[in-house]
């Protein structure tokens, strides 16, 4: 099956990097087109590729998918051997919600810490909407790791689909050096010693480009 | 299988209505709460059944669902035989795309345009960013008739998880009086005379409580 990945910056763009890990999980063979966002010709880049001229997007023998959780429900169907989602009838219901709630909400967070892998700094001040989304999160992988979380150091064990949705969180907890309960800390250092993030990671350490 | 799906006033709650018209496709028995939103007990009332205090949720056998696309993969996976997906894999890839921009996207037609269906008015003036939204959607709907919509007058022809997701924008273009091209305006009726959505209607018109 022929699999075209189209991302953003490494360093910024944190549903790339969802979609990235989801297609590694996968096992699957697919190339990779990063076009940097913010560029003079980005616009005219991403329109080539994406009918929303937003990424990530992957080109598939079944046409283009233009979203990160459409990509992941994809790639579960397509490789199933892979186990995308918990295997597990009440632990994949958790992580499907889990990843829906990611992927309309947290808008806080999302707006007031952006995903910046270089970045080790503290917020001047932490809004509180923003907090109130950490203390979510903190409780969702309290509850995933305490349900299911025996057989391995990720949400429901094993590297899943939620682990690729929740990564940029994590990221975003350590750039931002925010204070977190015991658990909460080791879930952000199982995705730093993730080997797939650990690839991505470098990588966007490597790139030039800068915004402010 | 016991299932229950908590969802909020019918008039109002657009993602209700999109968990709802999943549950009908399904052909599964389940049982109904409703709980009236904005009113003084509303946040407790939400807060016995949703972790999030957020409708719809839908409480399984394998725990409680807590997002209305989340409760859409759950269904189409525990009743395969109601083809609540598209089956051919373009159509389906596609479907997926579509729901995911509506669970993320379309933020200034949902902000502009609250579903009301009691509502006939025109807006005084369309925000530029909502006219945009509404050309956006036209485009997706005319794409999928034209490539799938051969077999009915549904999106992907049969009625799918794609059309219990647009549904709610068919209403609010038809509650605003938003004037469409020939084919989204189609689309609209065939919405209207879905059995389905005409229950969840009557049903809404029969509402007491009114939001200002």
């Amino acid at each position: 099956m022929s699999l075209t990945l189209v991302i953003g910056n490494k360093n910024y763009s944190s549903w790339s990097l969802r979609a990235w890990l989801v297609m590694e999980l996968s096992g699957a063979a697919y190339d990779e087109v990063r076009i940097p966002l913010y560029t003079p010709d980005s616009r005219a880049r991403l329109r080539q590729h994406s009918p929303t001229g937003k990424v990530p997007v992957l080109k598939t023998p079944d046409g283009v998918i233009w979203d990160s959780l459409a990509i992941a429900e994809y790639m579960a169907e397509n490789y199933a051997k892979a186990e995308l989602w918990p295997t597990d009838a009440s632990a994949r219901a958790m992580a499907r919600s889990l990843c829906a709630e990611m992927h309309s909400g947290f808008s806080a967070l999302r707006n007031h810490l952006p995903m910046d892998l270089k970045r080790r700094q503290r917020l001047a001040t932490m809004p509180a909407e923003a907090e109130n989304d950490i203390k979510r999160v903190c409780s969702l992988w309290a509850e995933c790791r305490e349900r299911f979380g025996a057989h391995g150091p990720f949400l429901f064990g094993r590297a899943s689909i939620a682990d690729a949705f929740y990564a940029p969180v994590a990221t975003r907890l350590k750039s931002y050096s925010v204070s977190l309960p015991p658990e909460a800390d080791a879930y952000v250092d199982a995705i730093y010693s993730w080997p797939a993030f650990q690839h991505w990671h470098e990588e966007a350490l490597k790139e030039k480009e800068v915004i402010s």
